[in-house]
């Protein structure tokens, strides 16, 4: 199970501390995907999707945490009922906007994800797959819907 | 980037021909997930989520193909404007139901997965992250909503 980059993700945000933490919270926040020429056929007919899910390799993603406190909470939860990056498959799942398609540039919106992020994926977003109605959603249920950013809290904290 | 296993999942489903292509094709399909001992912790606080994401790979997907015919339809389109298997990173995202959580098993449905699939990651489905409104799916907008399921397109095809 050895994974390949197709691209790189471009952004605005060097580091994690100031990052939104979905694309919900970052409405119109612009980035750019770069694809890597052997896989441009692979984006022939993605012009015309709305969104698309990337999937990419939180490269910078702290060694993986079984028990974390989330950024919108100060109590712990298990890692997989949060979407917390220092995961033991450190895998991004984020569902931008596509604005238009230049070759092998894509031009994204929504983006919530750090400037040279691997790219893993690109899946087009479809509602009849992706959107299902739930009653309920654990420890997030209740829980106010105040603005956040990611701080350093899963980081990985360089040696230096 | 090298994926660890964190656990499995279980379904009726050993061969691709017949299986369902989405969840939202698999309603009440059921499954279960094994999750390996020492990711145990890493469950606590999952029950109580309606719906999770499963992120898996494809084990037993052909080798990438950058266009492909998918199964909806008879005519070819770039792969990253298709869910199709065949992917240089075969991972796949379904959104199941989680039915409960028996210590390291989870009970789920709406299953489209191969039976003794690795799991790579569990992440909670949640609506403020997962559902957005799109008015244009591309390629897919205008295709009739027949029944469909999987056959050997996307399937390596075992040497013997």
């Amino acid at each position: 199970m050895q994974l390949v980059p197709i691209g790189r993700i471009e952004s605005a945000f060097k580091h994690a501390t100031g990052t939104p933490v979905q694309p919900s919270r970052a409405p119109g926040v612009p980035g750019r995907v770069e694809i890597f020429p052997q896989y441009a056929e692979g984006l022939v007919d993605l012009e015309g999707f709305d969104r698309i899910w990337l999937l990419f390799w939180c490269d910078r993603a702290a060694d993986p945490k079984l028990t974390v406190v989330p950024y919108r909470t100060t109590t712990s939860h298990g890692l997989f009922a949060t979407r917390a990056p220092a995961r033991p498959n450190p895998i991004g799942l984020s569902c931008v906007r596509l604005v238009r398609v230049r070759g092998l540039i894509l031009d994204i919106e929504d983006v919530d994800i750090l400037d040279g992020t691997p790219l893993l994926d690109i899946k087009p977003y479809l509602p009849q797959y992706d959107n299902y109605p739930v009653n309920r959603c654990g420890w997030v249920d209740g829980l106010p819907d105040v603005p956040v950013v990611a701080d350093r809290r899963f980081e990985r904290q360089d040696p230096t």
